[in-house]
C-alpha cells in the first residue's frame, strides 16, 4: 500500500450542481495547494493553522480557474490522518476537470475509489469494521441501515469484538507463559476462570452470529412477495403502498407478466416488494414461465402476501342469495389449493392472505367471507388474514403493521450490536468453531501448547475483523466497493 | 423579497456520493445548527469565530444522524453576507434529507432555486451581472463559455458599465443643476465635453453590443451543419471528432435519418455538430422530410460542412482510366448542383467541402480531385476544401483548425469584455437608442430640461444590467434559473 504520496478526487456526486468538493489528501497537499491559491486576504495558504476556511482564487499560472474556499486540515487532525486541503469550488464539471487536472500536473495522483478512508485505516484514525460502515453509511436508504451503520462506525461492534479478544489474549499470554514453565508444572491460568471466559466468549459470539440474520436483511430490505391471480389489484396494492404509480395498472387480467421490484421504507424498515404473476393454473406460455418465475420469486422472499379478489368470494346474505349471485363454488376450491400449494412449498414462511377490493362488497359478504378467511388461515402457523382496498387505501395501514410484525426490529430498537457484513458473520463463525475447540481441549484436558494454537486462531479471526490481521487482497476487495472521492 | 428568515439546502449534486454540502445561511443559521451539534471538541458551536471548521454529531434529541464537519461564517463574511453554516456530511440521500427535515423542523425554510445568490445581491455582496455570471459559471461546459463567466463574474463588464454610467451621471446633475438656475442663462456642464463623452459611450455600446454576436455563440456552442448524401460518412466523421462512438454507423446508405446534435469543445472553444440526412434527390418519404429538415438544420448553423465521398469522384491518373474506372459525370454535375443549392440558399455562410475516405483513393486521384474541388470552391467567398479520412483520421486535425479560423476569437484572447447575457445586449440596445437621442440633442440644441430625460433613460438602462434597477419579477425571473442550492 503505497501511502507517501498525495491523491486527488472529486468528493461530491459528479454532474453539475452549486457546489463541488475536491479533496487532497498526502504529505504534500498544503505545499502542492498553497503556490495555486491567491487568498482574499492575501495570506499564505502554506502558513493557515488546521481547520481554517480560505476565500480566494484557484489560479493556473495567470489564468484564473475558480473563486473557491479551501479548508486546511493538518496531520492528523483530518480524514485520513494525513495533510489535507478541501477545495469548494462552482459545482461546473468543467471547473472540477480544470481544477484536478491541475493538482495532477502538480504532483498529485487521482485517488482510486476508497482510498481516503483506506489512508485513514492505514493510519489508525478506525479499524476496519469501522471503516466499511463508512461505505454502509454512504448506501444506507432508510432508519434501520443508516441506525446499523452509524452504530458499527461508531466502535459500536468494534469495542466489544476489542474487548473478548483482549481478554482471550491476557489468558492466551499466561497460558503460553506456563509452555516456558513446563517443567515445573505450574498453572498461570486459572481454568475455571477460563472456562467462564469461553463460555462468555462462546454466548457473544452466538449472540452476534444470530443478529446477523436480521442484519443482513434489515440492510438489504425485507423481500416480500406479492401472489395473486391477475387482475386481483397487485400493482394497485404495490401503488397504493409506494404512493406512487410505479408499476403498470391495467384491466387486462394477467398483464403483469414480469416481476418488478420496489423498495419502500415501512417504519423506518426497508421493505423490497417483489410483484408476481401469480399462481392460476393458466395455457398460456409466457403465464406458465410467469408462474415458475411467482415460485422463484417465494423462494427468496421473507414474506408472502396472498393477495385475492374480495368480489369473486362475497357470499350474498340469504335475502339476497335469491339473485342468483353467489361465489362460485370451484373458485373457491381453487383459491384453498392455490393456498395449499405455497403453504405446503414453503411451510416455514409467514403467509399474509389479502383479500383485496373490499370497498366493493357489503357488508354482510364481509362477514361471511371473514369466516371463510379464518377457516383457510385457522390452526396454521404463521397465516394471517386482513380485509382491505388498494383502491381507497383501507386497510393498508394494517398491512404495514402486519408487515412489521414479521421483522423481529428488537435487536435494533434496543440498539443491540447488529452484524451486517458478510465479512464479518464468516469470521465470527470461525472464531466460533475455533473457541469450541478449546472448550473441547479444555474439557479434555488438553495440554496448553495445543491449546495456545486453537486460541491463537480465534485471535486471529476476531483480528480480521478489526483489520489487526490483514492483506493487500483483503483491503483491495473491501475499498474497490467504496466510491473514489471517500 | 423576503430576507428576515433562514435558508436551507443541499448545494452538492443530489444522489449518492462522498460527500454532501447542506448550505444553511440567515440570521439564525448559527443559533439553529449550534444546539442540534455536538463538536467533538467540545467547543460550543455558536461561540466559534468566522471561518472555522469543527468535526462532531449532529443529533437529533438523542439520536446520531450523522458525524460531519460544520463551517462556520459570520455575518458579513459570507457568500451571502449573512450568518452562514455549511454542514459536510457523508453522502447518502437518506441523511442529506434526515438532516435538512431536522433542520427545516428547528425553523429553517427550504430554499428556493438561486436564493443564496439571490441574498447575496440584496445585501450587496456582488451585483446583478456578477450573480448571473455565477450561473452561467456553473452551467460552463468550456474554456471560451468559463472564461467568459469568470470575467463577468469577477466584475470585468459591471466595472465598464458603472465607470460609463458614472461619468453620464456626472453630466446629468450638472445639466439638472441648470434648471435650477434657468433664468441664469448659465451652463455648468460643458457642451464640447459632454459631446466627446457621448461619443465614447456610443463607441463603448457599440463594441459591447457587437460584441454579443461572439458572446452568444460561444456562450452556447457554434452551430456546424454536417451535410451530404447517405453513406459518405457523416456520423463517422462525427465519431472521429467526438473520439467515440456517439452516433450510429453503418454501412447502409441511408441510415441517418434523424439528426443527431452533439457538443464538443476545440481549442477551448465549444462546437454543436448537427448531422443531418444530407440533401440528395429521394422519393422516400422518410428521407425527403429528412431533407426539409437539413435545410432547417442549415439555417440555424453558423458554418456549413459539407461532406462527399472522395471515392466516387476519384479521377484516375490515364494509365489507368483505360481500366473504364472513372468518375460518373453525372455524378460530379449532381454535386455541383448540390453545392450551389446550398451556396444560393445560405450565400454568406461559411461552407467547407471536405472529400472523405481520402484513404481509399490514390495519389494521382487526390490531385486530380483537389482540382475539381478548386474549381468548385474557387472564386466563392467563404467556400473551402479538404481532404480526409474520418476512419483513420487523417485531415481531422486540419478540420478541426478551419472550424476555429471560422470563429472571432479575437475578443476573447485580448481579454475583452463580451457581452453573452441576452438581456444584457437588450440593455445595452435600449441604453445606445437613448444615447443617441441624446446626441441628437445635443446637436439640435435641444433645452437641459428634454435632455436630462433621455440621459435619464439612458441611465435607467445601464442600472438594469447591473441591478440598481430591478423589480421583484425581473429578479424572479433571472434567479430562478438557477439550481437549488447556489
Amino acid at each position: 500500500m503505497k501511502m507517501n504520496d498525495t491523491i486527488v478526487a472529486l468528493a461530491t456526486p459528479s454532474g453539475a450542481g452549486a457546489i463541488a468538493i475536491i479533496r487532497v489528501s498526502g504529505p504534500e497537499a498544503i505545499s502542492i495547494v498553497s503556490p495555486l491559491f491567491n487568498a482574499k486576504s492575501g495570506k499564505l495558504l502554506e502558513k493557515q493553522p488546521t481547520h481554517t476556511l480560505h476565500l480566494g482564487n484557484i489560479i493556473d499560472s495567470e489564468r484564473v480557474i475558480d473563486e473557491v474556499l479551501v479548508s486546511v486540515f493538518r496531520a492528523p487532525k483530518s480524514y485520513t490522518g494525513e495533510e489535507t486541503i478541501e477545495i469548494s469550488c462552482h459545482g461546473s464539471p468543467y471547473i472540477q476537470q480544470e481544477i484536478i487536472q491541475l493538482l495532477v500536473r502538480k504532483g498529485c495522483r487521482s485517488a482510486e475509489a476508497g482510498e481516503f478512508t483506506l489512508r485513514a485505516f492505514l493510519n489508525g484514525k478506525m479499524d476496519l469494521s469501522q471503516a466499511e460502515a463508512v461505505a454502509d453509511l454512504i448506501s444506507s436508504e432508510n432508519q434501520a441501515s443508516h441506525q446499523m451503520a452509524m452504530q458499527q462506525m461508531r466502535g459500536g461492534f468494534s469495542n466489544e469484538i476489542q474487548r473478548l479478544r483482549q481478554e482471550l489474549l491476557d489468558f492466551a499470554s499466561l497460558i503460553e507463559l506456563e509452555l516456558d514453565f513446563a517443567e515445573e508444572d505450574v498453572e498461570f491460568a486459572n481454568r475455571e476462570e477460563f472456562k467462564k471466559l469461553i463460555q462468555r466468549i462462546q454466548n457473544v459470539l452466538k449472540k452476534l452470529i444470530d443478529s446477523f440474520a436480521t442484519g443482513n436483511v434489515l440492510k438489504n430490505g425485507i423481500p416480500v412477495a406479492i401472489v395473486g391471480e391477475p387482475n386481483v389489484g397487485k400493482s394497485t396494492l404495490l401503488n397504493s403502498l409506494l404512493n406512487e404509480e410505479r408499476a403498470i395498472v391495467s384491466e387486462i387480467a394477467g398483464t403483469t407478466r414480469d416481476t418488478i421490484e420496489d423498495e419502500m421504507a415501512i417504519g423506518g424498515v426497508g421493505f423490497r416488494f417483489i410483484d408476481t404473476a401469480g399462481i392460476r393454473e393458466t395455457k398460456d406460455v409466457v403465464e406458465s414461465i410467469g408462474i415458475k418465475k411467482t415460485f422463484e420469486k417465494i423462494s427468496q422472499a421473507q414474506v408472502v402476501v396472498f393477495l385475492l379478489n374480495a368480489e369473486k368470494f362475497e357470499v350474498r346474505s340469504s335475502s339476497l342469495s335469491a339473485s342468483g349471485i353467489s361465489p362460485e363454488g370451484g373458485e373457491l376450491s381453487e383459491l384453498k389449493t392455490e393456498i395449499e400449494k405455497i403453504r405446503n412449498k414453503f411451510p416455514q414462511k409467514p403467509l399474509l392472505i389479502i383479500a383485496n377490493k373490499a370497498d366493493k362488497i357489503e357488508e354482510a359478504g364481509k362477514e361471511s367471507l371473514i369466516a371463510e378467511l379464518n377457516s383457510i388461515a385457522q390452526n396454521r402457523e404463521k397465516a394471517h388474514f386482513l380485509l382491505l382496498s388498494a383502491k381507497t387505501g383501507a386497510g393498508v395501514e394494517e398491512l404495514k403493521d402486519k408487515l412489521l410484525d414479521f421483522v423481529n426490529t428488537g435487536a435494533l430498537r434496543n440498539n443491540n450490536t447488529i452484524v451486517t457484513n458478510s465479512r464479518h458473520y464468516n469470521a465470527l463463525l470461525s472464531a466460533l468453531e475455533e473457541i469450541n475447540k478449546v472448550q473441547e481441549g479444555l474439557k479434555m484436558g488438553l495440554s496448553g501448547d495445543l491449546m495456545a494454537i486453537d486460541i491463537r486462531q480465534a485471535l486471529h479471526h476476531f483480528g480480521e475483523i478489526t483489520g489487526e490481521i490483514t492483506n493487500d487482497d483483503l483491503l483491495g476487495n473491501i475499498f474497490a466497493n467504496f466510491c473514489i472521492g471517500k
